[in-house]
């Protein structure tokens, strides 16, 4: 019976270990959901809007069809942040790690015999790198979680919502889950730029892709006669961290340009900045706000919402089509255009096969969203098509910024979202391979050096 | 003088040749539209709309700032035929004249040969090409405006208006110009299915890309003889005609399922038919329409923009990304999702690099356009976001459906909309060549075969 088992869960896939941990999550998150004294007395959920709200939550998208604060028990408050450690950290985990194992430079037979015959050292591997893992985002979320809590000792009267806040704000904002306890997201310190700061860090650090949290750590601690030859991080770390500060940079100075006669008319240039930097890291896969969006402009609206379909970095919290997606894109477009083949950076050369797959899962997802617009645009014709873009981009960058219409949503309009979630959490490469039910024939013989996609 | 003339004509590429005439033919068209008695008398029209006529003319999309009938008397009638007739036939003749050159199994050097120093070869080509076009499309022409013009004798009393109508229509369609001179496009024929099928079979003529016609002449006049081997078409016009096909089904299908309840409620089922089918057909790049778009709803719209989008054959009278673009991206991304790297269609290995060049393009495609309705959002705020999306998927695809609202724009909204008429008809791969400055390094050692795409 063990033996069999184990023999089955030899032969699933990577992507089909994450989509079973996935639905997993789900279910189990439902159940919780639905223990007594996880709601407010008297209130109560709808069945879907329950499972709407797991799947939220396991994909740490953060669109909401209840308010929190009003639906959900103190108890309710820490099934949710529970929820959001194992969506988060969990499918990042286990993302991170076959990454890793199918990064190694072997041939694809030993690969195999690694993961099939040896899968005693695949599993003490995955062990060791899920406990590496979860100790680097609790210490952030810890450290978080104190900052925060000890700074809203200016808001709330007493010890214990503090720090119950601090916590929840830290735990959200790391694991890019976007709910809030507070009924309106990070309105309440649109004037803290303290606040920002630190829920700016919190995200970036939880979105910017595990691997490069490895490496930097790496990289701090190397030991001193390490310290003599300079320190190589992979192209990966370059690439993603450059595409996420561009995003950043770009974002904010976008936002501040569209809004500059419209929304930030009249405001201080601190304030102004703070409003665009904070939307504009948000958009990353964050998913919390400090003003209303549905209160910006339309290019604005569609600036933004091409960032949440961009999305965070893999192996991270986030969602989308990934940055490094985005980054070979604009690198390949911008090569071809000159007539180049070959795409060089950082002194490396790029995969043919990660460009194709980076092109293909661009396409496949502008498809996706495009159709889920179409789709919603039926059932929920009473909103507006921007309204109804912003949303799906949200849900497939599982950002989980809203324009207020997703608890509006009919039935068939929230489940397009769930399934938009899904896909963006798990990342279309490994829902395409679930689907194809084939592994990637990874191709070694260029002297090149692989990036992650999607 | 003159060599030193013909030894700058040798060096341009061929995408600095399909722009220079398109840009001569704008200048030209220009001037002629300036011409005195091309108006009725009293009416004034402002330079910028000359250029955007000349512009929507030369580029054959149909988009229009002023209603010709009431703006041009019948010697503008004809200047503007004109016009359509070097805008579409001219650009698809140098289109078509470059792929049969470089499309020859010859090797890059001696290609270079033959266009530089052989260049008396490739002139007397282009003539004969260009002859041969002409007669094609001359032909379809006088064919379609001798049954039009006798089949308009039911609605005009003169005999005069009827050939006049008959010519203008048929050169309109033919070339998928998709300008009229009724007031309102197709509308007073919405229910004469004659006149319909004619013109669809028209727009299919100058839509389907001159190599497909080339080839089927071949194949219904070649010798006796010749017929008992089967004739072989190109991968090309295999590929291009089924897409083409295939977008006129589904899209008909798509607005009969999706107006059921909306637009087509209550009409026969003929009547229901011949709206769907004709809208659908004239997406591809005709421009012309039986009814007002915008009475569509939202999720039509949608469609209709996406197929507007994609657009017609290359080396045809249309624009967009090309049916090939299409066909290629959606086949790519299936054999990719079923962990297939090679794409085999009809006993054919598709190229990597075309494959390639057609993601590449598809992305670029979709970045121009995304931009431009963002720009346009920002200066035309009053209109709609589907409107706008709608008119700049239109001017990309040089259809020339509209939705109304071309003429209310401001100057900066019709000049992206220009330029993207420019881009849309000259296609994204020569806009490339242009900007890159340098040839395309074709691959010749894969024993596949070659398809034409953007
Ligand atoms: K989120
Ligand atoms: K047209």
């Amino acid at each position: 019976m063990w033996k069999k088992t184990r023999d089955f869960l030899d032969k699933l896939t990577p992507a089909q270990v994450i989509t079973s941990y996935y639905l997993l999550a789900v279910t189990v998150s439902v159940l919780l959901l639905r223990l007594p004294g996880v709601h407010k007395p008297g209130v109560k959920v709808d069945f879907i809007d329950t499972v709407f709200t797991a799947i939220s939550a396991v994909s740490v998208t953060g669109l909401s069809v209840v308010n929190i604060s009003e639906t959900y028990s103190v108890f309710g408050y820490f099934v949710i942040m529970a929820i959001l450690q194992f969506g988060g950290v969990g499918i990042m985990a286990i993302g991170t790690f076959f990454w890793m194992i199918l990064g190694r430079k072997i041939g694809l037979r030993s690969r195999k015999l690694i993961m099939v015959d040896h899968n005693q050292f695949a599993l003490s591997g995955l062990v060791h790198l899920i406990r590496e893992i979860i100790k680097i985002i609790f210490l952030i979320e810890l450290i978080g979680a104190l900052v925060l809590g000890f700074h809203f000792l200016n808001y709330y009267p007493s010890w214990e919502d503090a720090m119950l806040h601090g916590l929840f704000a830290s735990i959200s904002a790391t694991t890019n889950g976007g709910m809030d306890i507070t009924g309106n997201s990070l309105v309440p310190y649109a004037g803290d730029y303290f606040v920002q700061l630190i829920n700016i860090i919190l995200i970036t650090l939880g979105a910017i892709g595990f691997p490069v949290l490895i490496e930097v750590k790496q990289y701090l601690f190397r030991k001193r006669e390490e310290q003599e030859i300079p320190f190589r991080f992979t192209l990966f770390t370059k690439l993603t961290t450059l595409t996420f500060a561009g995003l950043l940079v770009v974002g904010t100075i976008i936002i501040l340009v569209f809004e500059f006669q419209h929304y930030l008319k009249g405001l201080t240039w601190h304030k102004s900045f703070f409003y665009a930097f904070f939307q504009s890291a948000t958009t990353r896969s964050g998913g919390l706000s400090t003003m209303d969006v549905s209160d910006f402009s339309m290019p604005t609206l569609l600036v933004m919402s091409l960032m949440m379909f961009i999305g965070a970095s893999p192996s991270s919290v986030g969602g989308g089509i990934r940055t490094t997606t985005f980054a070979l894109n604009i690198l390949f477009v911008y090569h071809f255009a000159k007539g180049k083949m070959d795409v060089k950076i950082f002194n490396r050369e790029l995969h043919h096969n990660d460009i194709m797959k980076s092109l293909v899962i661009t396409i496949l997802a502008t498809i996706m969203c495009f159709t889920s617009v179409v789709l919603i645009s039926i059932t929920d014709s009473q909103h507006e098509l921007i309204e109804i873009i912003f949303e799906v981009c949200s849900a497939f960058g599982t950002t989980g910024l809203s324009m207020g219409i997703t608890a509006e949503l009919s039935d068939f309009g929230k489940c397009i979202l769930m399934i938009l979630m899904f896909i963006g959490r798990i990342g279309l490469t490994s829902f395409l391979f679930i689907i194809g039910g084939k592994e990637q024939k990874a191709n070694y013989h260029y002297p090149k050096e692989r990036v992650i996609i999607g």
